[in-house]
Parts: C-alpha cells; sequence; structure tokens
C-alpha cells in the first residue's frame, strides 16, 4: 500500500518551519510522505541577518537558505524537500510553475495541503502564494486536464499561521497537539540560524496554541499548531 | 463503563428533528444517550397549521406539540426528552431555567450540544436560547458554582442550520453524513403533522447537504445535516 | 379601500425627523398613512440645550420635546404619532411596551416598519429598540398570539441611518430619493429647536446620500435617504 | 422604442444556466434582449462526464458544450450568445478580451448585468471572472474611453448563486420568483447533458429560493433564483 | 491641578492584572489617579485553585481573591480600588449598580475607560460587562442624567485582550509598549495565587505583542499590550 | 536635520486634493516635505467635463490635469509633485513603475504613507493602487533588495475616504482636525475645473468628518479628513 501523503506550499524557504513543522513531523512520524514546495528562498525580505555580513551576495544567501531549509526538512522527516527559486519580495509565480504545481498534485495526491493565510499585510508572497497554490488545486482537479492522468480528489488545505495572526484577520480554527514531536520542531527552528530573532517568538506560539488546544478539549497538551480550514469539515461523528 | 452523552437544546418542541434529527439518530445508533430539552412547545409561532383548526386552544396546541415530539424522539432513539414550556414567541428564559439547564450539564456530562444559530432574523428565540444555553455551559464549568460537584469539561458546540442560513450570516463549517439515519429522520419529520409544509423543504436541505459533503470529502454521501463549530477543533491528526 | 399603512419605531421623539423625515412625507404625500412611536422622548440624552436653560425640569423637557415632534409630524403628514415615555439613557422597554407594539403591528398591519439601526457605539437606546421591535414584529406573526386576530404578514424593515454611519457597521443597501418632500423635510428638522446643531448636518446627509443616489441610478436625484434593508427584496423583475 | 437589454457574463458555457436561467427567461418573456457571453466552455473542468467518453479530444468537448449551450439559450429565449474560447482552469482572461467586453457594454447598454459571485473556493474561475467583468463596466463609463461613443450609465450588477453559497460568503438580498419561467428554465437544465448529476440539485435550489422568497414576502412563489447586490438599490418608495 | 484620572471596569477580580496591569502601571508612574472596579471576585468561576482546597468556602473564595487583587494593586500604583460583589458566572449586573457606574464616570472624570472584549466565547461574564459599562458611560454623558452635575465628555474605550484573541474576533488596533512597568505588571501578575498557570500565559502574552509593537514602530520595544479601540482616534497629526 | 516626509500615492490626478488635501497641508506647514505621485491623469475616466468639449484629445486632457494638479499641489504646500502617466480605467501598474516606487520610498524614507482603500466598487483603479503600493513598501523593507541602501522602516499606512465610504467597507478609525488649514484644501479642490461637482460633496465630507471628530473628542473641530489605518498604533499613553 502506498504511503499517505501531504503537500506543503511554502513561499520562502522557512515558513515550513515556524508554521508547520508540527503538523510535518507528526505526519511524517506516522509514516507518511510530505512533499515541501520551497517556493522561493526569502533571499531578498527574510534574510536581514545574512545581509548584514560583509561581503554576502544573492548566490551565498540562496546558498545558505538552501543549507539551512534542508537540514530542517531532514530533522522533520520530510520525504522530498523542492526549492523552485521564483524569487521574493515580489514572489514570481510564473505560469510554468503553475503547471509545475499541479503535477505535483497528480504526482502525490496529497491528503491535505498546507499553505498561507489569504490576507497577511506584513507580506505580499503569502496571499500571494495560497490564492496560487489553491487555483492550481483547482486545475489538478479538472478532469480535462491532462486527461489520461487520475484527477486529484478534494483533499481538504488549511492555512499556516501568519506572523500576527490578528492582524491578518486569520482564525486557527483547527489546533493540532504536536508534544510527540515538538523537540523535532524546536531542533528544525534552530536550524535556521539566519532568523535566531524567531526562535523564542515561534516557542511562545506553539505554547500558546498548545495552552488553547488543552482548554478546548480537556486533554493535556503542551504545544499546538493552530490553521485555519478553507473547507468544511466532512465528519462522520461529532464526537 | 457509562454511555457516551449528548445534549440538545431545542427553543420550540420541533426544532431537534429538522436540524439535528440525523446527528441524534447516529449518535443514538451508536449506543450514545442523547438528551433533549425542549423550552417551549413552538405553541404560538410555529403551530399556524393547529391554530387554524376550529376550537383550538393552547392546552391542545401544547398537548398536540409535545406528543408529535414525543413520537419524533421515539423514531430517533432520543434517551430522553423534556418539556420545559417557557413560552414562546418571545420565549421566557427564567433564572430558574437557566440554573436546571447547568444541572442537566453536571448531571449527565455532555460530550458534545447542539443547539440554536447565534443569529436569527425570522425568529428571536433561536438566537436567545444559544446564547443561555451557552452561557449555562460556561456555568456549569465553574468550579465555585455547587462546588461538591464534577465541573463540566469543555464539550465542543455545534450551531443548527436555520430556515434560512445565508440570512442568518450561518456557515456549515461541519458537514455530517447521515445517509445510515436517513429512514429514521424522515420518519421522524414526518411525526410533525402541524408543520407539513416543511416537510420537502428539510428533505431538500439533507439533499444539498448531503451532495455538499461528498463534494469536499469524495466520499459517497446522499444526505447530510450542517452544523457550524463555536469552538476550535482539537485534533491529533489533519487527515 | 383602506390606506396603506407604515409604522415608524423611533427611540427618541426626534429620530423619526432626522433619520426618515424623507420616507415619510414620501408616503404620506401619496396617501398612506403612517404612525409614528415615539418610544421615549430623548429627554435625558438627547435634550442639551433645554437643559442648559435656567430652571429646566424633566417635566418641562418632555412637554417641549412632544410639542416639537407634534410639530415635525404635522409637516411630515404623520397619520398617527404617539409617546410611550419609556425614558431614556436607556430606555426601559418594558414586557408591556411589548405587547403593546405587537398589538400596533396587528392594528395597523404595516406594509414596513422603519427603526434603527443594529449597533450603534454612541447610543445604546438605538440598537435595544431595534432588536426588541423586530422581536415585537416576529410576535406579531405568530398565530398562537390573539388566535382571533389576523397575523402579520411580512413587512420588511428598513434601518435608519446613524448618526456616525461607518462607526456603526450600517451599509445603505437602499437609497430613497426624497426631492419631492425635501422642503417638508427641513421644516420638520427645524422644529427640533432643542437639538439645532444637527439642522445643517442632516440636511448634509441627505444632499450625500441624494448624490449617491443619482450616481448608482443615472436619475437626477438631489436629497436623499439610505436605509439598510434586514430581509431580502423579493422582486418580479431585476430592472 | 429598442428593446430593454441585459447583459450575462458567465465564465463558463452552461453557468448562465444553473444560476440565472429564470431571470433570463423571465426578462426573455417579457420582450427583453439578453445577451449571454460564455467566457469558456468549461471544457477542463466542468466536462467530466465527457472526459470519461473514449476517444474524447478537447475539440469534441468544446463542440459539444457550444451545442448544449445554444439548445439552453434558445429555450430561454437568449437574444445573442457567444463564446469566447478563453480557456477554462484557469481561465485566460486577457486585454483583449477585456475591451472587448468594454465594447458590448457600450454596444447594447444593458439595464443590468448578471455574472458571478465574489468569491468561490472551489472554483477559481468564478471570482476572476466577476472582477473582470465589473472592470470592464467601469471602463466602459469611462468618458475618455473612445469618447466617440456614448457612455454607459449605472446598470445593477447582481451576482449568481455559487455551488455552496455559504462557503463563499455569498448572500442572496434579492428573491426573484420564476415560476411563470421555471418549465423554460427546467428545460434549459436539461440540455446540459454533460453535468446531469446537477439537474435535481438546482431544481432543489430553486425550490428553496421560492419558499424563502414567498416567505419573505407573503406571494405565492414556488421556484426562485437568489441574487447578491453590488450596489444599493435606488429607489421611489419603500413599498 | 487635579491628576488625569483613568477607569478599568473589570468583570472578575484578576482581570485588570492580566489584561491591563501594564497600562496601569504606565499611566499610574506618570501621576495618573487609576480606578479599578472589580463587579465580581470570579469567586465560582475563576478560582478552581481555590476550590481545590478542603474546607473551602464562598466567603474564603472571595476574601482570598479579594487579598490578592489588592496587593497586585498596590503593586501597579492604583488609586482606589472598588470590590462591588455582584456576583460572576453569570455576573448579576443590577441596574443599582449600573447608577453606581455612572456616578463612578461622573465623579472622576476619566479620560480613558478600559474593559472587556465584545465576545468571548469562553466567558459570559466579559461581553456583558462591556455592553455594560459602555451603555453607563453614554447615560453619563447625558445632560438630564442628574442635571446639576458636569456630564461627561467622550472618554475612549480600549478593549482588553481576551485569553484567546482570535476566537473572540478581537484585533489588537493599539500596541501599547509595557518595558518600563514590566516587572511591575509581572510582580501584580505573581499576587494572583490562585491562577498560577496563567502567569507564563500572560508573560508570553505581553512578549508577543511587545514584539508586534516593535515590528509596526522600528522602536525597541520587549514588552506589551494590546487593545482595541471602540471609537475613532482624533488626532493632529498623523505621524 | 532633514524634514520628515511624507508620500502620498494617488491613483488618479485629482485623488490626493479631495482626499488627503487637509493631511497633506497640515504636515507641509509643519515643515514636511510631502511627495505625491499621481500614478495617471484620471484621463479617461475622471474628467468628463473636458471631454465634453469639442475637439479635446487625450493629451489636452492630460495636460489640463496636470495643470491642475500642479496648482493644487502648490497651494497645498506639496513638496515634489510626480505624473507617472501609467493610464486609467484600468490602471496600467507595470514592473517597472512598481521599482519606482520602491526607490521612492527608499529615497524618501517617508514617516507615513497614504493611499487609496482596498475596496471601491466605484472604481478598479483605487483598489489595485494600494495593494501594489503597499506591495512596493514591502519590498522597501527588504533587506535583499538593493542590499546597498538604507532599508525601510516600518511607516505606517493610511487609506483615503472614498467616494461612497460604506459601500467599499471602508470605516474611518483616524479623524484628523484640518480647520488650521482647510482654506488651503478648499482653494486646492477648487484647481479642479473638470470636476466641480464634486465641490460641495467633498465639503460636505470635510464638514461630516469634523464634526464627528469633534463629538469623538471633545475639542472645537469644525473641518475634518477620515483615514482607515491599516497597521495598528504603536503608543506610549493611551490619551
Amino acid at each position: 500500500m502506498p504511503a499517505n501523503t501531504a503537500l506543503v506550499v511554502s513561499a520562502h524557504s522557512a515558513d515550513f518551519v515556524w508554521r508547520a513543522g508540527g503538523a510535518i513531523a507528526l505526519h511524517a512520524a506516522k509514516g507518511w510522505e510530505v512533499t515541501v514546495i520551497c517556493l522561493s528562498y526569502g533571499e531578498r525580505g527574510e534574510s536581514a541577518k545574512l545581509w548584514r555580513q560583509p561581503g554576502m551576495t544573492m548566490e551565498k544567501v540562496k546558498a545558505g537558505r538552501e543549507a539551512e531549509a534542508k537540514r530542517a526538512a531532514q530533522v522533520l522527516g520530510v520525504h522530498d524537500i523542492q526549492f523552485w527559486d521564483l524569487g521574493d519580495y515580489p514572489i514570481n509565480l510564473t505560469n510554468e510553475a503553475f503547471f509545475r504545481l499541479v503535477d505535483v498534485f497528480r504526482a502525490i495526491h496529497p491528503k491535505f495541503m498546507l499553505t498561507h493565510s489569504e490576507k497577511d499585510i506584513y507580506n505580499h508572497d503569502h496571499p500571494a502564494v495560497t490564492a496560487w497554490a489553491q487555483n492550481a488545486r483547482i486545475t489538478a482537479q479538472a478532469h480535462g486536464h491532462n486527461p489520461h492522468q487520475k484527477v486529484l480528489g478534494a483533499p481538504p488545505v488549511f492555512l499556516f499561521e501568519p506572523h500576527q495572526p490578528e492582524q491578518c484577520d486569520w482564525k486557527p480554527d483547527v489546533l493540532l497537539g504536536i508534544d510527540s514531536v515538538w523537540e523535532k520542531k524546536r531542533a528544525a527552528i534552530e536550524c535556521m540560524e539566519g532568523q535566531e530573532h524567531l526562535w523564542e517568538y515561534y516557542t511562545r506560539v506553539a505554547l500558546q496554541r498548545g495552552a488553547q488546544a488543552a482548554r478546548n478539549s480537556e486533554k493535556k497538551i503542551t504545544y499546538g499548531e493552530g490553521y485555519q480550514a478553507v473547507f468544511p469539515h466532512v465528519v462522520e461523528t461529532l464526537a
């Protein structure tokens, strides 16, 4: 039986770590094959620390960011991490990349997709990516697109927590407990040497979401991740 | 081991049938003990057909409505149905009834509660009831209320589909497949002889929600019920 | 054939003038019988100028406000103006007054109701009144309320423009041209001697709504009133 | 006197049938000339049944879809149906097509436009089309665009009901009774042989909107269509 | 010259600490006289740890809570702390207390008021208190209420951060840097011995709001508090 | 010490006058250097009166609009006004212009930016411009964009009042008193000879916003401008 699969579409090469590292590690630990697409390196807009180093070049920044992301992916148990180098700030979401993403959907048939929030007043690339990736998912569902392939079903889409959630009108309607993989997420976070100022910030996010998950469930949960679902949950029981 | 329990708070004595008959029958069929509180008979505002009969009185309307609701409850497998006779249009949500509902929470410790939508421009009783019932749930969580009792945990709350959902800003984020119990729900609906004009209306609602559940899940579902969750879903996996 | 009727529920005795004077005069001029209920005189919260006069008493304020409102009603062609003296800031919406309003609905069977916006951060009485009046309308629709009377149909409800519309999340989805009765509305406004600071303010509101009505319709309109509809418009043509 | 005109902008060649067939037939029956622009055939994304046939090609799908749409248009009394073949999933809204649509506005001066909802989480083409078509309408209003032509006035825009209305934050604030033309709409629906699974779904939609129209108006209405207005209604009376 | 004054209306006796301790200490340090009204002790709903002690009684809980709150108030530099003992879960907002709060407004003429968010799905008392306190503020503005007194002006109102902000649709549009008083706030937090599980939670909240304040301002800020303004900001410059 | 700077991004060459003339004059009067970028002349969509003149050409319209805007800018004390001639209805927001705007941010380091509302159902160019200009601001913050330059900080962004504010879901959360410069704003308005029909309209807007500013502040203010802030206000005091 083939493994379950999931797809994570990350605008910049560190987003999947802060925003979905727990979900990735959790499903990987259960044998899922998680594919992460890093559309850009965040080389212009999310590498401030690197650019403060003398003699820095765009190539060095990209190489450094790729190395960090790969290490983090390994820690989390990512099955496949891809770097599409589309540029950032602003990201250049080409037609070619669009159909490449459709091909990924058709190739791996993910059971769910994780990607960015629909609004982010601090970051133009994030909402651009989520609209584009959701559109690619819909094209992958079209019977007339490469009609010889099996069409995509209806995998749910969950949206990452943005950096300042309330300002982005993002509301977490799904809280995922990630205690069993927290050590991995923290280790992956620490791979992001160029953004050390965010390590404690996102550790606190995990603690707050964990406390909230516990409060909403009577379960003992310390660390969590929040997501906003795009589609209604189809369930067989309300419990 | 005690059975799982659920609580349904219905403003009028037929609401639980149209709006939650599938969920009730589904959980009852799995051995759950479902308690339904009918706060009023809907004797003034939801019994038009009865009032058109000559010689009708308030007592007869109430008796008729109670008999119908009891038959429907039996068909659905309701464990306990209670009639609190608080009046309707407008409903009279007394302090005494409030603490009686708190007592119910403490007595049965439901795993979830179903009740009305938070807005209903066609019906004042529905939003009044949902605010009041959610408030009672919170009081049941208070350690200082009857401190010798076990406090209520954090059961999720799901809101019924109102009659004209878009006008009530109600959005179904949970779709429940009810094919296995549809026959029971339809039979319960047909117990509501005083509101025969709604039988086909709510059958069509079930078919639309079923089609939507199928579309959102790749599952084969014909009949469904929609709910809006009040609290975030706490989950252990995103699949 | 009995005249068409309309009902205006005004929290304070001047609200119907600023907010609905044009609609009242327009329909009155077509032979409609418009009933205006002034639930309070606004004697505490909307009579600042009067209270600055030496020797002012509550009785004098109420008498002055009633006289002003009666004059304005006469100018507008109001059929029946009633003063229920429920107090203001905060208004005291009694149970008795509730059923009195239900009786008015049953007595005049208005073709539409005008009342306050659902939010007003500057005024607690306005949202309290609109919720209460809409609830009374629903009770008047209940077959079991005074079952010997003819029940109310489904008259549309239009919400007045509040003083600071954007702050109250009020959006005018209906723009009524009032050029033919503007002189009457202005004359009625000038009856409100205790609130002279508002004359020009509401004249400008009329000019802005008129310009917007023209812009949205290609019609020549100078003065307008905006309303927010509570219920969907049921139409026989889209033109 | 020239006939009244209306414009329907349909992303895919069947949308105008499910979503606006009643409005089209109703106005056509009154002598209106209704122009329908099918921007694409929905050949990739909305022709699943056709693609399941052996030997199917893109050309055959388009030809079949065009034939179906023409038959439906004839049944509804469409004055002019155009197929612009812009592709689908995703649709390719070219600059050239944009100005072609502006030309249509200038040529027919529609009294109203019907097009898609502003959000559709299941379909990227629908919101793209509505933004684009509304933009073309605005360009048609510009005096400096082809200054020798008569500029467009301010025709209202009504948005189609999407497939899952609540998920698309679509709220029907206009309900149109379509009983007199229901037979035509159903016949047009049955022309859509490639999407037979939707026939009953949209028949139920019509019944629900009809029941809701009746409930909101005291009129006897069985079948209806819902629309969401983009602009405020400019009216001469509130009745 | 009299000191500047501010009013904090706290549903339960610890709310002012978690939610506004920084603002209180900051203004107190500048010589402001801050009045805190604790409407209840939170004796039933927010004293779980105390109730787990053997032999606990309602009187002991209240006394303990009052002592904690007084110590915290002293640490923060509160000018006047009052305990109105209205009960909690649910709170009993009496008419008498309403006019007592109006009297406070008239007595101290606060330059701003802090109170709870307008929605809180975890806590019924919070939204009840904010509506009630805002209503009292409006009554205090009424010239006809105790006409011999000076009426209240238009002090802005800022809403506390609730426990789970996104679930409460609370959006912080004001971020207050509190570094200079953080030690006091932390010390006040540690006075709340009955809710030790919240110490770290609200310390993390302060760190997140501080990081966000820094991000939105280029200032160096470590600890912050977020508020949502009810009214528009009236300013003399945009910088 | 270099002057303080501000940036105004105006879709059409008159927008900065109606919508921000007061803010510009106010800050200019304090010695600020305000840069205004007119992305287009509004030559097609906002020059109706000019196009009604015989023999009008696109070049004459543009020249006339530029002359008007320059005169208005001079009256207001604008430091630098630029005309980028990108076309209008629809505006053509090129990649080249995007980086030109980024360069402006990097060159002047504005303390705040003013631009259009995020929704405008009457005008496609306005929301397109605001999204684009906010995106340019974000790119100007990126350390990897022209890494030798000083990156932009976090200047707040305030959104102009659109023509029909409620229809555009625009809510003024900042009210700026402009009495001291009203004469200049009115004089600048009168420079816009091609849009004389808007002079009184925007004078009334200024009076309404002034009255509202007074009402929200107890200050004496006659003329005002409203803005909607994109980012939270970072403050050092709540008074």
